[in-house]
């Protein structure tokens, strides 16, 4: 092993970068810009660059660097081939070959960006020591990582951890933007949560601190039900409901150690875990009873820490 | 490695052995009762004896046996050890350890009967070649077995494919064995085909090959069906549903090249296949739209062909 490796997380407005020693401490953290102009044929050049870039700024060889870990908000094949992320403009990318090419030879190995996060969160993050691990990402979407053994399932077709798109209501008549009905995304994503919240307003007249707000957010509807909103808590507990029962079923899977919930809508602290265990306890094989629930700890550097983790 | 090999699979009336060669190459099978008296204290040593008697007989020495690979019906923690078989009597046991010891050494590596078949299915049988399955077993319960990156998902809890306690249905008002509603065992499993035809006879007068008969199985339900009888179609095609919408969120969970059904239920063959991959194709993440469907190969076989896996 050598003594530095760079982990990468390419996202559709920036991208992360962290310089680490191999141990897994992070040296330096910093973002770039997502440059999507042109299919985003000038973000793999502009990673490459910034690498060099600090390598020589920083007064070490290439020679010492163990490599590139990078996650990319799309699914990742067998062999490493990334097939299509919508926000970057990619289609077919090998990206592990164009990448070390433009470094001039430093190894590079690609990973899903949810599947990325929820290795960096077993490693150094709430899953430290945990070889059984499920982390799930309420964001803009739903996202999630499954670790068995100590391995990414990152599946046949690259679909390992797609959790946002368990279906958890067969009675949907909405669509999800995958196309299909009743995805767990629909309802614990941050416009999830804000959708029920004005289903809740639509459906009932009852006294709300949110009827009449011009822009409702996930967070303000988080807000409201802990200040003792009614018509919001049922919006939340609605939400902690569906993962709740996703999560029982993702464990009659793969049976984690822990769970751990991340993403922008997890600033919702213990609130949202506890609602989130609690109807997890309801619907879970009662071998799995005892599964421990923890929030993530790595913020938005899980998926850089979760890049070098995919190199060792 | 060694020349030889032992693939033990035990169940509550009996106990099927198999002598095998290392590369899979099965030179003997057969079967002992399960001798279930004295919380199933005699069970281990009349393994060993069989095994004993075997080696004597087979005029090989136990230093060209690698080992002995046994499934339980029941879980098995990250250690090896059974934490419970109800139907064998046992509480806790160590496996390995006793028989190891009953042995006079030879190494034991100790699974759960269900996880065993799925790996015996991918390696010689319906999933040759695929390093990501997974196996579903039709039978009085509901069984299955994930196979990520050619290992099984054990589970810390020992859980890890306990598939037929997902929940498929939220307004079942009906209890599974297991304490909770809506699994999906209650559907799907020989028991709940019966159980769904005999709801379908109760709430309609509907004419139908089922109705006035004494005793209703799963064979006879499938039977009526593949004849034309709307009502026994009906429910089949009832359990059908919820096993491929399991199949869908399983798929966005771990994500299979392969998804092998096997168990009594299953000599429905291509009659139940094609019901399941079309429920399947309905609920499924359009990545995993390609997974492929298979009855399973080995038949009673497939645990001790797993047992004899697990020890490679």
């Amino acid at each position: 092993m050598k003594e530095y490796a760079f982990g990468v997380d390419v996202g559709g407005t920036s991208i992360k970068m962290g310089f680490f020693r191999i141990d897994g401490t992070l040296l330096e953290s910093w973002e770039i810009e997502t440059n999507t102009g042109n299919n985003g044929n000038r973000i793999l050049p502009e990673i490459a660059e910034a690498i060099c870039k600090k390598i020589k700024a920083s007064g070490i060889q290439r020679q010492e660097v163990e490599g590139i870990g990078i996650g990319v908000p799309g699914p990742v094949d067998e062999s490493g081939i990334v097939n299509g992320c919508v926000n970057l403009g990619w289609g077919k990318v090998d990206v592990s070959k164009e990448l070390c090419r433009m470094t001039e030879g430093i190894p590079v190995r690609v990973g899903n960006d949810a599947n990325l996060a929820a290795l960096g969160e077993a490693w150094m993050g709430a899953g430290q020591s945990c070889r059984n691990m499920v982390m799930v990402t309420l964001g803009t979407g739903v996202g999630g990582g499954i670790i068995a053994e100590g391995r990414i399932i990152n599946g046949y077709h690259g679909a390992g951890g797609e959790i946002g798109h368990l279906t958890v209501d067969d009675h949907e008549t909405e669509l999800c933007n995958c196309g299909k009905k009743g995805c767990l995304e629909q309802y614990a994503s941050a416009g999830g949560i804000v959708s029920l919240a004005r289903k809740e307003l639509a459906e009932s007249s009852e006294d709300s601190a949110l009827r009449g707000m011009d822009e409702i957010t996930a967070k303000i509807v988080f807000d409201e039900a802990q200040n003792g909103d009614a018509l919001a808590q049922k919006a939340v507990e609605k939400a902690c409901d569906k993962l709740g029962a996703a999560l029982a079923n993702i464990s009659a899977v793969a049976d984690p150690q822990m769970i751990v919930i991340g993403g922008g809508v997890s600033k919702a602290g213990k609130f949202l875990l506890d609602l989130v265990h609690e109807a997890f306890l309801k619907k879970c094989f009662h071998a799995s009873a005892s599964t421990a629930f923890s929030l993530a700890k790595l913020g938005n550097d899980a998926g850089i820490y979760g890049g070098v983790r995919l190199l060792l």
